[in-house]
């Protein structure tokens, strides 16, 4: 049972852990049924793998068919799933299928927004790690289907020095020794700087990437250019539809942007399901 | 492990299951750190609870503090939690903590706003089963937090008789008796009822709640006066901000709402770790 | 996995979670087999959907069939239930089946003799949570197929408001107003009374049932006569097949029973394996 | 998490595993509780240990005593078991408690019974493997709280050949060598014998134990003037009180017993719980 | 999900537990494909039941053959696995398969070396629980297909009395009866002797096997001569290729021997996997 | 529960899962007991933490202490490890205690050799993923013990693109492109070349690092200088003592080395228990 199987499984505990009483006191014998996904409004669609394994683990018997798949742009009145099973089954699955399809949608058209309004450049626009907890795997595959990329994944597969790292190994050129001393040759390694000093002492060090971190337009500039191509160079903080035109303006390579995951809200999705 | 458990332990896995490689690479001895979340913006506060559990399972021994409890209102400024406990926990921990809490408070600032609405009235707002899988039990307390009432928990704890559970059952009077047979006598029994007939059918086969699924206000009006107070009114469907008042003023006893849950953004909260 | 499967995998656990030493000492290779088991005495069969669980478990392909179904009254020397399957399976599941079918059979044959007597009222006799711990969901399932009714399944799916709760709250008016804030508005409140005072303050803070604790027979007849239909009226305690038809005579319209459950004992039941 | 923890966690799950919502709803704070178990007719006692593990598991903190051990015989009105802990964790392990103990004492009880019946001679009474699911351990500790011997826990800890090994081995010698060349050289070998010619051909297989099965007086004492030492002899099948006296006549070594477990019913023990 | 299962599931786990992120890369749509593993030395394979598993638990669909057992001797070249299924799968499970196979084979070729010692004689050699922590009943199956015999699997399959043991009891004879009454009637008691004072005791005691501990060929000999058969005799300590024939000599019945599972190394196989 | 916990829990379920018969038989009270791991030989010591683990489980409150850590050399005789606490409990974990660090320092020692051989070279020696399954952690954790680098733990943590992701993929610059798009900018990607046109190949495509697969020291000589430290250059194949000199002799950064964990003997260790 990986990690998705397991949040899916909460999903339904929570739910019917202990039956559909209503319809189990109805539904004496089993009944076949089939079901339709419509999007209610414009969207990207995501979700869709997730919506097949929620109503593969009610029925894995069902059969699950979509004429879309994540990242597609659907519009209002569009079918985006269709599934035939065990009715009793297909009652169980269709909130929960429809809570994580609203949510990875709504992820993935707001990114699509953010991806955009990048669209002359070659920067690269990434998530964060601010996902809703439980979710990290699937919230980062709708921020693909978005458009966007995906930074690390989590603190195991990919090096961030902060400044409480710098702190405690009391410099960055410590910290980048100690952390390169001990990962496999196969990791780059990544400093978050707020300043000029810090951007040049990362460079010293020979880090690979360096995040500038919530400086200003003016700042990033500066490091930009100072840097020159020596590593990757990452802007974080106060990204916004508003503001990303202006960083991207910097000349940074990649900017990491949250707002992406936690300020998408569901969209609108509904499920229609008929005795077969 | 209750379910809350598992889904922070997911949130942990898929942040550091195998560990922080940054800050392992860094850290050879332990040291005690402190750390202070605090509002960037004006909310009701909630997840505080969630938040302890978080810092406990990243380190046992943590001391976590909170002046305010959920659904106090906060001011920009405020620090709303504070913990002490072994530095690499909080740091682990830390992310996980916020991103819980953000979009706790968020639901829980969000279901504020409906209910101030309804300030004046003995209206029950609740909330529906439109959560984020895996998370239902926490939303439920977050909306709780913010002044509304919890509808049923889930298939399992209320009765609910939809469409097709009419359909496979013949009629309204089949699906109660069916039902009523096979439930304890502590639980009401609630229809989905979308015109005047099935109102009225309803309330003949003895139910003691009648939902009045996506009917106009107009409609509603006529339901509520044929009701009469035999049976509990509940009005469902199209439930925003700009139609509260208007589907108050029709007399139900009680609206349900997903827009609290599903429509609740993360509000801004950071976290400061300090090596004590 | 849900409840049942996991109280199965414990027995299979306990039984051969390290193999059947004695067997896969001789079968070294694998042969069909069919078993049947048959009724040594009268009673009323239940367990069936267990056992099919049990083999299915011990061998996915498996195959199941009864001519019954659970509540059947069965006789001595009937087959009631057939298995065709992996032969060391069979072995493996054997004792398992008939230790559950045994046990339940036990109380619906038992739960029948109970409502036997009740026969020309409409008394619903119910069970109480006084069942075999890992137990609770086939108990109660044995229970209905006995022809009597459940009481709630557990502490969170029905209100029961005993002496230590109105002790805490100060009086039966405070602990139903904290409860009826707390829970949704689909369940009903009960209030645990032991005196004619305790009906009457539960009957005026607007509980729908009140639970005569051990009250005599001429009490709980003063009971049911004051509370005239306002709450739904439910007997407890010593409840024998000696008392009910007196219980019944006092006009409550519940009576719940522990015996039922507790009191019983396995019937006779055996099997046969045959190499096929 | 052993076997007997996973039993008292589905019991817990069961009965409150989403929580007890009345006592939530008015315990808004916690309190410290005292609680004592009483038994309310003479028994023997067993299942402390349990009952001990399950407080433990509703509160780590509490502090369980009691002045009995396991097979201890207890009087009416004896406290048994006392217990001071959180008051909302008492209120919920209570009914688990109990439920436990009133099984568990109920098969010391009976086994008791049984034991004494054999007191002036020296043979071993065994339990068999007819145990309610899930409780194995538990069960056949009762068994010893009640004064008799456990046979084989399991298929695995111990060799008993039976018909259908026979029958696909060929013949009991080829069972036993096959038994002997797989299994460790610190195991004893049982066959099961219904006939004078079985038990012949299992004492030249050179067995060390030989199952009498089903069979009557004269056929035991045949068998076990036969045997005259060269193996254990042991006596299995309508073991009822009635019928014990006369098998032990006939000189055999052990007798195993399905009804001291599946024939026990609960005692009667109750529980009171204070806010301390 | 057995022992074998649950480590399986680890291997998995600790390899591509959250994705083979190379593989996924590339691989957009599924192929089918085949594998076989090929012997780069002469062995005696062992394992091929483990990898059918781990072949399907990476793809149930996966279907495995194998001309060869466990026990067989392969020789530098032979194609002693082959197995068709999902592409990607085959890639997740190839290195989890071979390094299973790699160590088990290695088992049963050291095993086998020790075992060709002692063809002339009816000495028993044994395993130890001197095994790799998690692979205790695999390793114990190689020693098996070395062919060698299997001493108790673990601490509560069989008995083994050793010094702490005697010396909590107070002496040997104390230890032997504790252990009597407390187990079933088909488990011998081994002890475990240091001098001819604790064999004589042992014998005394009446202990169905005595293991001479770390004792000289010449203390060997004479303690075989005064059990004189009345005890299984078994040798244990310093056992090695070179001192495996005078141990023999000495007529103990049972050798046991942990360097057989400690001092394997894993032979070599490799795996070659094409589209199909 | 991470994964060292599933091993360790597996590791005891294998040994004691149901109890240790033969000491619960003999103690009835629970004793205090210390014990002293004592090195049999000369070796590189690893497996401290885990010991410490593994006594931890069974008896959370016992002590351990060594005034060594892993990596350090100890000679014969030398206490590694001394622990107090339950002795239940202390004899429950000798064995498994005993068995990790056997093999793990094992591991460091060999390593330790390898890593000697190249002293006077500033190449870097990694391990491999042919690791006993389950264990892939620890042994890694006993490679730097010993002295030598990790390489990439698992297939999600680094990219590696072998023959057969080539042939899928179409060539070397496609697959390098597909995996550039999908992962994060934090990973280097890594290319098995086995010719120098493969290694031109990769170069053009950007690759960070190459990896020489069984290359002759011919080969590999041409390689480096053609690469000309435009990418890290890892040789890999038939690396064993005899061979390590020449092959660092070609000038290349970085050697893997599979033979560092599968090719280690446990090496010798005793525990000595004592009731205290």
């Amino acid at each position: 049972m990986d990690n998705l199987d397991k949040l899916i499984a909460l999903a339904f505990f929570e739910d019917s852990g202990l039956g559909d009483i209503t319809t189990e006191s109805i539904l004496s014998e089993s009944f076949s049924g089939m079901g339709a996904i419509v999007a209610k409004e414009n969207m990207v669609i995501a979700g869709i793998p997730v919506a097949k394994r929620v109503f593969h683990m009610a029925d894995p018997t069902s059969l699950c068919t979509s004429v879309f798949t994540d990242g597609d742009n659907v519009t209002k009145g569009d079918i985006v799933f269709k599934v035939e099973g065990d009715l009793l089954s297909l009652l169980k699955a269709e909130r929960i299928a429809l809570n994580f399809m609203q949510r990875l949608s709504g992820i993935a058209t707001l990114t699509r927004k953010f991806v955009k309004t990048l669209d002359n450049t070659k920067i690269r626009l990434t998530d964060t790690r601010k996902t809703t907890p439980g979710w990290r795997t699937i919230e980062k595959e709708a921020v693909r289907a978005g458009g966007a990329s995906n930074h690390r994944f989590s603190l195991y597969d990919g090096i961030l020095i902060k400044d409480n790292h710098i702190i405690v190994a009391g410099s960055i050129k410590n910290a980048v020794e100690a952390v390169r001393a001990r990962v496999s040759h196969l990791m780059k390694i990544e400093v978050e700087a707020s300043s000029m000093d810090e951007v040049k002492e990362a460079l010293n060090a020979g880090v690979e990437v360096i995040m500038l971190d919530n400086m200003n337009l003016g700042q990033m500039k500066k490091a930009v250019k100072y840097i020159k191509g020596r590593a990757i160079v990452e802007a974080s903080g106060n990204v916004s539809l508003d503001t990303l035109n202006k960083i991207a303006a910097t000349g940074v390579d990649v900017i990491s942007c949250g707002a992406i995951t936690h300020q998408a809200c569901s969209v609108d999705l509904s499920m229609g399901i008929n005795q077969k």
